[in-house]
């Protein structure tokens, strides 16, 4: 039997990989044209969207304090630039091979985690503020990184075939 | 202080507003005539996601065991037909109010939870099977709900202003 705590956050990591699941295979189907798509006119394209998953997921690993990024030239390019005016934009091959990198070892180090280390403040909080703002935990990053994929593969289903 | 499993169905509950709010604010500023735009080329309009939102919500009442439904007649709308073919669409200002009138009673219903009640079987589980399996449980449809807003709302703002 599992303890309550542990039913949470199973529940909430398997919401999580839910999301990451049709993320994967719905990028890694598609061939590097198919991801010059755009998910509507003017808008951004599909590898893009691919690109700025992979960033956000590795930067989760130093925001949980699970571990080293293993990507972290991607947050220029997937991040703080606009789709389109990053040079260095890695082709469909390297950001399939660095995505599938990223997510094998962000699940496995998040599976690690013990329920009561969910509540532990994430690194982007000070010791401080989080004695103030408890909820600033590991678990509210896990429940909005799982928002932000639902949130742009909302867009990238749009996309013309 | 609250206990850890508080912590957890509260940071759930709260990631499940965050979603709401936004698309509450994103909606409800819109003008009927805004509500007529797509999120993209021959996709959903804005009003038909916002009623799809509505009797999603509406559902969650009765699929969590807490109430009655306020809208049934939406799922023969906005769930059941795709945009543009169902009678008796709901006026923009009828659909705001239904909406908020649906929000309100989820949320209120939802907070007067208990931790171990979100535990607890949803009823589109049998008893038996939800012996089987425990994780068909209230917590895993407030998460996977929360998803769904996030989805339609990467849609959303996608439509043309």
């Amino acid at each position: 039997m599992s303890t309550p705590e542990a039913s949470f956050t199973t529940a909430a990591l398997k919401a999580f990989r839910q999301n990451l699941d049709r993320a994967d295979k719905f990028f890694t189907d598609l061939s590097a044209d198919q991801l010059e798509a755009r998910v509507a006119p003017g808008k951004n394209r599909l590898i893009y969207l691919w690109g700025h998953l992979a960033a956000v997921n590795d930067a989760m690993l130093p925001l949980l304090g699970i571990g080293e990024r293993l990507h972290p030239e991607f947050d220029s390019i997937f991040l703080k630039s606009p789709d389109g005016t990053a040079a260095d934009v890695p082709s469909a091959v390297e950001l399939s091979l660095a995505w599938k990198a990223i997510n094998e070892k962000l699940l496995s180090d998040m599976e690690a985690l013990a329920p009561a280390e969910w509540l532990e403040r994430h690194t982007s909080v000070s010791e401080e503020d989080f004695a103030k703002e408890p909820h600033r935990n590991r678990f509210a990053i896990l429940l909005s990184r799982t928002s932000h994929i639902a949130y742009h593969m909302g867009q990238a289903v749009l996309a013309p075939k």
